[in-house]
């Protein structure tokens, strides 16, 4: 757990970090924010997160008066504060404080909040049995590639996957296609070798991590394919993974009560998640 | 604006009444509110309301610890502290406070949150002028008929009809039907005299002043049909109306850039406003 938040402005004990009750991502879920993971002391793709903060506040028209240099160095003060090596930092911005009204107010401070903890980013256990997935009607509004802190949904689909005993739900579309985990990208590799992620269009949230896998694929000469995939094409899948900021690329090998493949994490989730745990170790394309 | 808040078993100026950052309404939406109007110093179907909540709650899987007359004494004495004898208390309830995780946490206190707020409930300006609503596509999540604080579509919603300068934005399905306004019901009456109000499925909020109207509606003899109305119909309808707990009931004379039936609130709206009123101010259904 994060022992020393900041929020707007002050470090404070975690314990009794606090907003206002009318701050309207408690009131409205009016606000955004990112979990930026750092290995070895260093934020990987932090550029991107960044750049994919933009763009969600943009697209909720919410001013963010600090600009990304400044926002970095609260990052690593928290990072630093927390004694946070391997781990993540969370940061969320809202509107900010304003009596309850469903239109934006006139003029609002943002909020900022940020949190850090430690956390094994490559989990040598997940990494040897695989992970199970269920999978659920993908119930969110219609623009989850903005990140934003609406997230119920996001939660009882997490929720049913834990009851269901597995480490994450892949949401499905009304075509019966996955559009992506309640907190992870989906992926497949089929049996003619080529690796599948749906397309980051308005239906899904584009995971830096997924960036970051795309551009680790691209190097390595792989066949791949952004497009729409159905649950009955990813439980026929030579392979499946999903990749995360916080666990990276992780092997999935059941989903609902199908083995995918032989049931045991693939040669080509193996040799990827390496890959990227090779690219994030010098902070992804961030490195100078 | 709320001098005194109820954050959690104390009553606290409203300048710091404060949750902790981790409170997973702030970071997921994670809980549920209700906006319960008072009238002659008399909560309005607060039955209703708390029927509702806890229907909520059920939803998510948030245990309150609290029974209802507990909660009714707490939301009077919020009421009586902020001198509100006409106006409404806010309650929010989320799942409480605990280390970030999607999956809900093993054990949490529920938060509650309350404020209060003096407000007219039958402005005569809007009753006398009628509004205007805008048309926009529904973009929520799939279960809106849970009341909970995952807003962020609803206020840019409201927003959109703000900049338009309509009072609010009726939302509109995939088969060009009107679901809800992003804070109030939506109800047409078409030229045969019918009322029509769309059913209460999983489609929409089932507000309690739908649900007073409806009784209203039922001891007046008039013919009413609970079914989905398209935008089409709306804007050929006789009239055009709203409620919701703040407003009541309001005449809509304007949908888009059409104006409905001649542009000015019609007989029958006015007289179930007037009808509404009377029946609000006994408690509605409340009423000993």
């Amino acid at each position: 757990m994060s022992r020393i938040a900041y929020v707007n402005g002050r470090y404070l004990a975690h314990r009794g970090a606090q907003v206002h009750i009318e701050d309207r991502g408690y009131q409205f879920a009016d606000g955004c924010y990112e979990v930026v993971a750092m290995r070895n002391g260093v934020f990987i793709d932090a550029g991107l997160h960044l750049q994919r903060l933009r763009r969600s506040l943009a697209a909720l028209s919410i001013d963010f008066p600090m600009n990304d240099a400044a926002l970095m160095v609260v990052m690593n003060e928290v990072a630093r504060r927390n004694l946070v090596h391997e781990g993540f930092v969370y940061l969320q911005i809202t509107r900010g404080v304003a009596s309850r009204d469903f239109a934006f107010p006139g003029k609002t401070r943002p909020s900022l909040v940020m949190t850090a903890r430690a956390k094994l980013l490559v989990d040598p256990k997940l990494m040897a049995s695989g992970v199970k997935v269920i999978t659920i009607p993908d119930q969110r509004w219609a623009r989850p590639d903005i990140k934003s802190v609406a997230l119920l949904p996001n939660a009882l689909g997490k929720e049913a996957a834990k009851k269901a005993g597995a480490f994450e739900a892949w949401q499905v579309d009304r075509d019966g296609n996955v559009t992506e985990g309640t907190s992870s990208n989906a992926w497949i590799v089929t049996k003619a070798g080529e690796v599948v992620t749906r397309q980051a269009d308005q239906g899904i949230l584009n995971g830096v991590t997924r960036l970051g896998l795309l551009r680790v694929i691209a190097a390595s000469g792989l066949r791949l394919s952004e497009r729409p995939f159905s649950v009955a094409e990813a439980k026929a899948a030579a392979e499946a993974l999903l990749t995360s900021s916080t666990n990276f690329v992780v092997p999935v090998v059941r989903i609902d009560d199908v083995a995918v493949g032989d049931g045991k994490p693939g040669p080509l989730a193996k040799k990827l998640a390496a890959s990227y745990a090779d690219y994030a170790a010098v902070g992804g394309s961030d490195r100078p």
